[in-house]
C-alpha cells in the first residue's frame, strides 16, 4: 500500500490549531510563509511515496553488509540513490542555519518531515537524522574553525554525521567511559578507544563520515564532568588522508536492519576538541536533546505507516457480518471495520496517533518560539515547556508509537504475522525506538529527576500556567471537565513528588515512568480539547474539511471516554510510592 | 542463561494454594499423588532446560525447509532428537486417556508441562500441542473404529497431528470454508481444497501426520452449520499409501520459524467422517478449546523464560549508582536491580507472572474438577468456570505475557535488541500466539457474546458465587476492600452489558475487549488475595519457603497498588459504550 502524506490532518494542527503559520510573522522565519509549509508537506509526502517507501522492505530483507577485510559497510539495494534525492531536494538544509547554506525554516517543518520519513523508511531517515545532530552540536559547541569546516558539507548532505558515546562497559552512565584522547602537537588529539550501537559509523552513502566522540582527556575525572566531545572526521578534509576509525563490525538486530549499526574502533585517530574540555556533557545534550525529539517522531512515523495499512486491510478483508445486520450484503460477508472491537482498534491508533502528532508540533512551534520570538519571556516560557517535554515526546511518542504499530499487526490477524505484509517489519522497526538516545525510562528519570527541579520547579509551572490559562479562557472548551480532572490529577502527583522525592529519591524514580505518562495523557488531553473546539467551530461557520472536523470530534470523544481515564490508575500509582518495588530482597526474586 | 523451572512457585501453588495435590482422593486421578506430582515439576523441568532449550535459537535462525519437488518439511537440526526425547519420557501421554495408552493424569500438569515447554522452545511444543488436539477431537467425536485407528500411535507420539481449518478467504468465518468432502463408494470421503496456516501440517518428526479437516459435505448450509470434520492421514495406516494432501509451502513469518506453518493442499484425499455430518464446529471446539487453554501456557512460559533473562541480566550489568548510595561501592557502578525504574518492570514481570499461573492452573483444577468429581454439582459449577475462563486465559495469557516478554527486552536495553540476546526471539515467537486459535479480540466476544449467556448467566453467576463466598469466609483475606472493589466494578460492568446487549449487540462487542480484561485482572487479584493469605499464614507458623514467602506478599501489594487500579478505567470504557467507535463514517478515517 502507498504510503499516503497525512497532509489534511498537518495542515488543520499546523495552521488551525497551532498557528505555526504565523512563524512567519517573526524575523527568523519570515520565508515560512502558509503557501512555503503547504509546499513542503506536499513535496515531503511526495518523496516519502515515491522515493523513500519502495527501499523500505528490501532495506530489511538485504541489511546492511559488513566486510571484514576493507571494513566497508554496503547499504542495502536503492538507499544510496533514495539519499542521493533527499540530498538533491535540499531536505538536509531543511532548517538548518543559513550561514553554513542551509535554509533556516522552522524546527516544527522538520519535525514535519521526519514523521514521514520515518513512516517510509525509518532505517534510511537515520543517516541524515544523526547528521543533524552532529551539525547542530558544532554550530552551537565548535569554534569558527570547525564550523568552516565541517558545517557546508554536513549541511549539503554531502557528508553525514554519527554520534560517538556508548562503550561495551557503558550506555546509561557515560561516567564510565574509557575512550582517551591524548593531544598531539599540532593542537589536535590522538582518540583510541571501542564506541559500539554507532548509526551510520560506517556505510557507502557518502565519501566522509564525521563523528562526533565523546572521550577523555589525560588526567579528567572518572565522572561525566570529566568527558570532552571530539570532531573525528573518517578522511581528514585538508590532507585526504584516512583517519584510522574503523568499523570493526555491525550489530544483528532485531530490526532497523538497513541502519548500519556499528562498532566503531578509533585507532590514534586524529580528532579535535568541540568547545571547551570537560565540558563534553553539554555539547552531547544538544545532539541528545535534538535526536531524543526526532525519535519521538520516528515513533510517530510508524505508527501512522501502521495506520494505514490496517485500516486499508480492515476496508477489504470480507469476514463475519455486523452485528446490526449485513452492511455489505451483496458480498459473503462485511469487511471486517464494522465490527466494533476491530474499530476500538483503528480507533485507538488514529486518535493517539493524531493526539502524538499534536504533541510533537505542539513542542515543535515552543522550539521555534524559544529561539526566535523578539519577547525575552515568551522565548523563556517556551523553552521551558521545550524543556520539560522532551522526555515526554521521546518516550510516550515511541511507546504508544510501538503500541499503535503493534495494534495494527493485530487488526491483520495471522497476515499481519506473515512478512507477506509490512507490520511486523514496522514492529520491530519501532521497537529500538524505546530504547536508544536513552531508554523511556531514563527519559522518565530525566523528567522527574532532572526537569522538574530546574529553576525550582519553574518548567512545570510555565505547563500548568499554559494548561490552566486555557481552562480560564475557554469555559465552553470541549471536554474541560475531565481535562480539568487531568490538570488536577497532574496538580497532586507533583505535588506528591515535590513533598516526597527530596527526603527519599527513590520515590521519584519510582514515580518516574508513571508520571511521564501522566504528563503526556494531560498534554494530549488539552491539545484534544483545542482540537475539538476548532473543528466545532469550523463546523458551525460552515468551513473547513467537513470528514475531517466531524472525525476530529468523534476521536476527542473517545480520547476522553477510552483513553485518558487512565490519569487515575497513574495517580494512584505515584502515590502509592517505591515501597512494594523497593522492598524485595535478593533472595525474593527467584525463590 | 539455563532456564529453571518454577518449581516453588509452582509447588506453593499446586499443594498450599489450590489444593491440586487433593486430585488423587478422586478415583480418576488416584495416580495424581502429592509425590508424582512433584516428579512431573522435576523431570519436566530437566527435560525443558536439557533437552528443549538447546534447541530454541537454531529453531529461530535456521526456520523450516520447504523442498517444493518433494512437499516435504525439513525441521531445524536436533528438533527430531529433542522430539524424540519427548515422546520416550512418555510426555505426549501424560493426561491422554488411560484405554489408548495414556497415563491419564489431571490436566493441570499438563498446564504445568505447557508452560515449560513453551518456555524453552515454543515451536518444537507447537508439534505434540496441536497433536493433543487431534487426540481430544477424536477420543470425543470419533466412531471407536477411528479411535482404534488413531489414538495409540497419536497418544504415544509416533505420529503428530493437526488442525486444518483455515482458508485464504476464511479465518475467523468458517461458515465461508469452501473445501469439499465427497463420498467415496468405500465410506470414505475425497476431500478437496486449500487450508492455511497449518501448524505441523507437514514435517520429518515422524512418519505419519493425522490432519483433522473441516470441510463441507455436498449440499450443506453455507454457514457454520454447513461443516463436517474429517480426519486425513498422510499416509493411509491400511495401505500405507500416500494420501495426496500435500504441503504447498510454508508461511514466512515474524516468528516461531521452527514451527512449520503450511499451505495444505487436498487433492482428493482419503478422509473418515468424524462424529455427525454438519456438526464439524462441535468437535472443532473440543479442539479449540483446548488449543485456547494451551496457547495461553505459551504466553506465560515465553513471560516466565524472559523474566529469568532479564533478572539475570539486571543483576548483573553496572550502571550507575543507586538513589540512596552505592550498593556495590567496590565496583564502577551498581547492578541496575537497584534502580527504582528498573525493579519496577522486574515487579511487573514477576508479579504478572505468578498471577497468570495461578489463574492458569486455578483453571486447569476446575477442569479435572468437571471431569472427575464425583458430585455432579461440582462437575457443573467446575464446567462453568472453564467455560467463561478458557478464553481469558487465552487472550490475558498472551497479551500480558507478550508484554511481559517485551518489558523483559527493555531490561536489556540496547543488548535485548540484538539477536545476542534471546529476547527478541521471545518477542517475535510470542506475538502470534496473541492471534492464532481465535485472535484475542473473538476470545472477547467468545467471553461477552456467548458465555455471558449460556445458561441464562449460569456461568459468571458461578464466577460471583466463587468471589463473594470467598470475600464472605475470609474477612480477614489480605488486601480485601480492594478485591471487593474490583468484584463490584465487574458486577457493574456485567449489569451494564446485560442491560443494553440484549437491544443494541454492537454493545456487547464494543464492551468485549475490556470486559474481559476486567474479568481477567479480577480473577487474578482474587488469586493474589488468596495467595498472600496463604503466605502469610505459613509465615506466622515459620512453615514452607521464607523468600518465596515474603515475596508472595509484596507482590500481591504490588499487583493491588500497581496493577489492579486499571479496573476502574477498564470499567468506565465498557460504560461509556459503543458510540465513540461506531459513530465514525467510512470518510472520516483518513479524511
Amino acid at each position: 500500500m502507498q504510503y499516503q502524506a497525512p497532509a489534511n490532518d498537518l495542515s488543520f494542527l499546523l495552521f488551525d490549531v497551532l498557528g505555526v503559520d504565523k512563524l512567519h510573522e517573526l524575523e527568523k522565519y519570515a520565508d515560512a510563509t502558509p503557501d512555503l509549509i503547504s509546499a513542503v508537506i506536499e513535496e515531503a509526502g511526495k518523496l516519502a511515496s515515491e522515493v523513500i517507501q519502495p527501499t523500505n522492505q528490501i532495506g530489511d530483507r538485504q541489511g546492511c553488509q559488513y566486510n571484514p577485510e576493507t571494513h566497508d559497510v554496503t547499504t542495502p539495494d536503492g538507499f544510496k540513490e533514495a539519499y542521493a534525492k533527499f540530498v538533491e531536494g535540499g531536505w538536509t538544509a531543511l532548517d538548518a542555519p543559513l550561514e553554513y547554506g542551509g535554509q533556516g525554516l522552522p524546527h516544527t517543518l522538520k519535525f514535519v518531515v521526519d514523521e514521514m520519513m520515518c513512516s517510509t523508511n525509518l532505517s534510511l531517515g537515520m543517516y541524515p537524522g544523526l547528521t543533524h545532530g552532529a551539525i547542530s552540536a558544532l554550530h552551537s559547541h565548535g569554534s569558527d574553525e570547525l564550523k568552516n569546516t565541517y558545517l557546508e558539507k554536513l549541511i549539503s548532505g554531502e557528508w553525514t554525521g554519527t554520534m560517538c558515546l556508548t562503550e561495551p562497559q557503558c550506555g546509561t552512565d557515560l561516567g564510565m567511559i574509557r575512550t582517551k584522547a591524548t593531544p598531539n602537537d599540532d593542537g589536535s588529539y590522538a582518540i583510541e578507544g571501542t564506541k559500539i550501537w554507532i548509526t551510520g559509523g560506517e556505510h557507502d552513502l557518502v565519501d566522509n563520515i564525521i563523528h562526533l566522540v565523546l572521550a577523555k582527556l589525560p588526567g579528567a575525572p572518572d565522572t561525566t564532568k570529566g568527558i570532552s566531545l571530539f570532531v573525528v572526521p573518517k578522511v581528514l578534509p585538508d590532507s585526504g588522508e584516512r583517519n584510522p576509525a574503523f568499523c570493526g563490525g555491525l550489530e544483528h538486530k532485531m530490526g532497523i536492519k538497513g541502519s548500519a549499526t556499528c562498532v566503531m574502533n578509533f585507532e590514534g585517530a586524529k580528532g579535535w576538541l568541540v568547545g571547551e574540555p570537560n565540558d563534553g556533557m553539554r555539547a552531547m545534550f544538544t545532539m541528545m536533546n535534538e535526536a531524543r525529539l526526532m525519535v519521538g517522531m520516528q515513533g510517530l512515523g510508524l505508527a501512522e505507516m501502521a495506520y494505514q495499512e490496517s485500516l486499508g486491510f480492515a476496508r477489504e478483508r470480507l469476514q463475519s457480518r455486523s452485528l446490526s445486520g449485513p452492511k455489505n450484503p451483496d458480498g459473503p460477508a462485511d469487511p471486517i471495520i464494522v465490527h466494533p472491537d476491530v474499530r476500538r482498534m483503528l480507533m485507538r491508533q488514529k486518535v493517539l496517533n493524531e493526539g502524538m502528532r499534536a504533541l510533537a508540533l505542539f513542542t515543535g512551534q515552543k522550539l521555534d518560539l524559544s529561539v526566535a520570538h523578539p519577547d525575552e519571556a515568551v522565548r523563556e516560557s517556551s523553552d521551558d515547556l521545550v524543556q520539560l517535554l522532551t522526555p515526554v515526546v521521546k518516550a510516550f511518542l515511541t511507546d504508544e508509537g510501538y503500541k499503535n504499530a503493534d495494534t495494527g499487526l493485530q487488526v491483520l490477524g495471522g497476515s499481519g504475522f506473515t512478512t507477506d505484509w509490512p507490520l511486523e517489519q514496522l514492529v520491530r522497526d519501532g521497537r529500538i525506538a524505546r530504547i536508544y538516545e536513552g531508554t523511556n525510562g531514563i527519559q522518565a528519570m530525566d523528567l522527574v529527576g532532572r526537569k522538574l527541579s530546574i529553576k525550582g520547579g519553574q518548567l512545570v509551572r510555565t505547563l500548568f500556567g499554559e494548561l490552566t490559562g486555557f481552562l480560564k479562557d475557554n469555559p465552553e472548551a470541549p471536554h474541560r471537565e475531565q481535562l480539568k480532572g487531568a490538570v488536577k490529577a497532574l496538580e497532586s502527583a507533583t505535588m506528591w513528588i515535590a513533598q516526597n522525592a527530596p527526603k527519599d529519591p527513590e520515590q521519584a524514580g519510582a514515580a518516574a515512568t508513571p508520571y511521564l505518562r501522566l504528563t503526556a495523557l494531560t498534554v494530549i488531553a488539552y491539545l484534544w480539547s483545542r482540537m475539538a473546539g476548532v473543528a466545532q467551530a469550523q463546523l458551525d461557520t460552515g468551513e473547513g474539511n467537513k470528514p475531517l472536523l466531524e472525525g476530529k470530534l468523534i476521536s476527542a470523544r473517545f480520547y476522553f471516554e477510552k483513553i485518558l481515564p487512565e490519569i487515575e490508575q497513574l495517580k494512584q500509582d505515584i502515590e502509592t510510592g517505591k515501597d512494594s518495588m523497593m522492598d524485595l530482597d535478593d533472595d525474593h526474586w527467584a525463590a
